[in-house]
């Protein structure tokens, strides 16, 4: 079922979610006190509005209430971040997820009843230490404590030879499940299927063998 | 191997990026000009400086040449990221990583020659929309901005039945990658390997395909 989305605060978080929500088909309303900020979402989005979110009236008059979801992604004014979601909170909005800036920003949202409170910077730093800490590692999905989906740049030496040449499943023990080239995404790699300069694979298997194989074929 | 890190700017997304890397066993250098920003971070990395990172003879005198990887997490103030980026790169760190506030920003660290350039806020908006469409989707890896790969909880009415009377491919065009059971992790799903309660599917595929998938078929 198609939902209907309002996001309120168009930085680059707020901004990002719009326009994710938007490609993948969803309804989505913008909401931004700057005007700059409205013309630049004025194309992606379903619609997007120009108001200050913290003037109740305004959310009732476009129509707040019959929103699903609302993202409160509003950062430097925590303030306006906890006012507005008060306002949504007593205008019955079902689902508010809202941007937090600080523990304390976090405490105030978890009284007033935020239903979800997500802290992007902290959250993404993270994420980054870890693929720091690898340098061919571009992302990855934990699947078991000892098992997981990694995105690694393939090394000089596989360039030009086929999965079957390479035979990385018999020599470590890992699945390759996907090539990402320059321009083309190969889902269902088979056994011809050549690496190219600058590929990206996705594979799968034990830590211990994925580590393995980066160390050894990785860029 | 222990590796030397520092970072520049203390920010949520910096700080975020020190504590993980401390937790994780390794060598921070934390670097704020802002004297409260070092304050925080004195007891959690191996040193923390209070400095303005524009500053080169501050920073070759603080041995910034002997870092394995400098990570720039400077926010608003975006001359003087570059303007860090650039000392960095004339006194050889090997390994920038450089957090950009837009467009522009990014275009000129790449000139300048950042190893790796990151958009935490806008990254985070995506994996946060992902996660706002559907309480199924676990965890995600976004392999193109078409395509993605995600680990979904499968719905009651999968249960039971075999890969092959499931038909996903033909059905909704995605592929079954590995399948999740409470203490089992099938990383070669056969036609014939059967879904039970809980288990979560790794499902690769374009991303309208994954959401009409996961809406037919998700928990
Ligand atoms: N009361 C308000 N009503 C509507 N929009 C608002 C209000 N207060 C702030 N905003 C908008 O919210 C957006 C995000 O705010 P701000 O730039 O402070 O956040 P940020 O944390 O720096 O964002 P990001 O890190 O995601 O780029 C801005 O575009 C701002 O105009
Ligand atoms: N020239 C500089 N030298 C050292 N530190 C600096 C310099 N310029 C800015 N910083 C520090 O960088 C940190 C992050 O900057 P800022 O708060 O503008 O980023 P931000 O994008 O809002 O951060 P985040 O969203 O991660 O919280 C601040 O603590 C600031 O004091
Ligand atoms: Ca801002
Ligand atoms: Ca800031
Ligand atoms: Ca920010
Ligand atoms: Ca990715």
């Amino acid at each position: 079922m198609k939902q209907q989305f309002a996001v309120i605060g168009l930085g680059r978080f707020g901004g990002s979610i719009c326009k994710t929500l938007s490609d993948l088909g969803h309804e989505v309303l913008a909401i931004d006190k700057n005007e700059n900020k409205v013309n630049e979402f004025a194309d992606i989005v379903t619609q997007a509005v120009q108001m200050d979110s913290t003037d109740e009236q305004a959310l009732r008059d476009i129509g707040i209430r019959n929103m699903d979801h609302v993202i409160v992604a509003i950062g430097d004014d925590i303030q306006a971040s906890i006012l507005t979601t008060l306002i949504l909170k007593d205008l019955n909005v079902p689902y508010i997820t809202v941007k937090a800036q600080n523990d304390y920003h976090e405490r105030v949202l978890e009284k007033i009843g935020a239903t979800k409170i997500v802290h992007p910077e902290r959250d993404m730093g993270v994420r980054i230490a870890h693929h720091l800490l690898s340098k061919n590692v571009m992302d990855f999905i934990e699947l078991s404590p000892d098992y997981s989906l990694v995105e690694i740049k393939a090394g000089d030496k596989m360039v030009g030879k086929s999965l079957l040449e390479l035979n990385i499943r018999a020599k470590y023990g890992c699945n390759i499940m996907a090539i990402k080239s320059k321009d083309r995404l190969n889902i269902s790699p088979k056994a011809e299927d050549v690496i190219h300069k600058d590929d990206i694979l996705v594979v799968i298997g034990a830590n211990k063998d994925i580590s393995r194989f980066e160390e050894n074929e990785g860029a």
